[in-house]
């Protein structure tokens, strides 16, 4: 089958995670992704742990799809081999720290002058413009000062980091975007194009409501434990046995959420007539709904709430989720084969599309396991 | 300036924050989003506090750049308006709950009858395939369900939800880069497809190490605090005023903060010499770091870690963060006037592109704003 994008080569000198969750992104798709790694070491993340074997099952679940060259950007015949690939490239992608690719003389202004259509992404902790842009950052660093730790965590506990690199995921899936809205604009024009992605602008972009709450209210907002800041009835709730996320998110969920829990008379509550007022009497309604959830097992609870057609769920584990029927269903556990290290589990591709699907092409490369082979297929005629 | 997405007609079903976040991110891009609403209440998320007079600062955040029109979809003249106007879309997308547009004759399989060339993306919570495709769900139901709340939380403590709603956003972000993909595929084929994104897929996809870790220790992840799995020292530090969050993610970063500390005698500790080495012994290193952090201001600790181009940075709160001299730079930060709301701050534009800057075009539509105009436009041969 044939995939979206398919014959587009991204020169790939993207390391650790944001840069190259981008570019498995594209090659998931399709894209000719050929990572151009430094001689020896290669990706810091070949260094990062659990192992198997030799081999870094960190750096393996990013980089299925991809192929390896290793190229010595300071060596001047390496920089020439890169230029004459950066020239037949579609895409050159790269998240160094700003003013690395110009000190090199492999900066957009100078790609552009040997292939003029090419679109150059970089993704970068503060981005290219700004009085930090040539500081350093990690994800821990960005989710820190783009305020998401900020309002993650226990009600009345400390700023918490979430367990993922977030920071490096959307700036990413940002990136991705960017480089696709490119090749748009260059289908019309012909012209190629520099985006600029920023991990710190993109935890901005996704703070979503909590920007409009303190603009609105002037309030900081805090950590808000698992409760919907906005929303009510909207966190997990006690059983039997254990807890149940529920999410009555409008009106018409809350009373059929009444009906579930046998307290129609609540729907002529004035305290609980509306989102807006049940989130005003939040601490009356959560305690009084705990006490009748308790009465019962999760797995009750789900299957009553499951025919009601309300929003729930538990609260899963990383085994549980990789063994969960639906997780399975949609095929978002994959398993790899690399050469030396074995049969690996690891993500699948999210994006579903009914002609073109997406898949994962290959394991993860050994470090310039396809030199002769990329630089034959790029750069004969 | 043109814009990438210019010319792309999108037909814009959406409801609450994934789909809309979705279109969001493509009318800042430059796609024509007409946002389609039911009659009097429209968009749930127009009921969602914080409000300014009578508008929801969550909606008018996320709906801006976009135009709105009335359409009942069970009504039949709206219907075939409906049908009409799909017929003129290059995109549709929509997050009802899979089953609620072939009820109303209105999927992907009647869509493409009226326009064989339309890319239909749909958003739900758990895909239009597999055992929990009707289920409803919410952001914190697939938080609970995808594992990202068992990885999140204090050290020792309980599952913590992410404080933004990123089971909604990363699968918007999906749904955009399916939606481009596809608009590329269209480009070589003139096909259209239907593109089919599930929050809960997409909270595996963004898993990232936690299944590496999980699969070859066979060690359930639990949540970890601020603390990196697999790299150190990688964390908050205590300062004689506070926090800083130091990140230095491999040996050579590691080689300058014993500089910084004054540590060099480390450089030459077993216990310390490599990632793998270091994050061993931990519990050694992070006190010892602790200690010497605790002797200085968190400013002073930031002037030098710059200086010696280590990762770092402060735990910012949002009044903060709207206020950070680089998210100024970056022009994230943007004001929007609302004809009746008046000027409300909201996130820009993350990707920053060279030739074809994003921008927010409008403030979100009321009601049924643009029907004659939309309807002029798209209809008017």
């Amino acid at each position: 089958m044939e995939q979206s994008l398919q014959g587009i080569r991204v020169l790939d000198l993207t390391r650790v995670l944001a840069g190259p969750y981008a570019t498995m992104v594209m090659a998931d798709l399709g894209a000719d992704v050929v990572k151009v790694e430094m001689p020896k070491t290669g990706d810091d993340a070949r260094q990062f742990g659990p192992f198997v074997g030799e081999e870094s099952a960190y750096f393996m679940s990013i980089n299925r799809g991809k192929r390896s060259i290793v190229l010595n950007l300071k060596d001047e015949e390496d920089k020439n081999v890169f230029l004459s690939l950066a020239e037949k490239a579609d895409v050159v992608m790269e998240n160094y720290r700003p003013g690395t690719m110009e000190k090199l003389g492999l900066g957009y202004d100078h790609l552009k002058e040997v292939n003029p259509t090419v679109i150059y992404a970089a993704t970068s902790g503060f981005g290219h413009t700004g009085p930090y842009a040539k500081r350093p950052a990690y994800d821990a660093v960005v989710q820190a000062m783009g305020g998401l730790m900020s309002i993650t965590g226990p009600k009345g506990g400390p700023p918490t980091r979430v367990g993922t690199s977030i920071g490096d995921i959307t700036s990413g899936l940002f990136t991705v975007i960017g480089v696709l809205a490119a090749l748009q604009h260059r289908h019309h024009t012909g012209e190629g194009q520099k985006v600029d992605v920023s991990m710190l602008d993109c935890q901005v972009a996704i703070l979503e409501n909590a920007i409009a709450r303190f603009v609105v209210t002037g309030e900081v907002p805090k950590p808000g434990g698992n409760r919907h800041p906005s929303i009510t009835p909207f966190e997990p709730f006690e059983t039997e046995d254990g807890e149940i996320m529920i999410a009555a998110g409008n009106d018409a969920l809350f009373a059929k959420l009444c009906r579930v829990l046998g307290t129609e008379a609540w729907l002529e509550d004035e305290r609980f007539a509306t989102n807006t007022q049940r989130t005003e009497n939040i601490e009356i309604i959560v305690p009084l709904i705990n006490d009748l959830t308790r009465k019962k097992k999760t797995s009750k609870w789900q299957e009553l709430l499951d025919e009601a057609g309300i929003p729930n769920g538990p609260i899963n584990s990383i085994d549980q989720v990789l063994s969960d029927p639906q997780v399975k269903a949609r095929d978002m556990v994959k398993e790899v084969e690399h050469p030396t290290a074995g049969l690996l589990k690891m993500a699948g591709v999210p994006v579903k599309m009914s002609k073109t699907q997406g898949k994962i092409k290959s394991p993860a490369p050994e470090l310039g396991e396809h030199q002769e082979q990329v630089i034959k297929e790029w750069l004969s005629k």
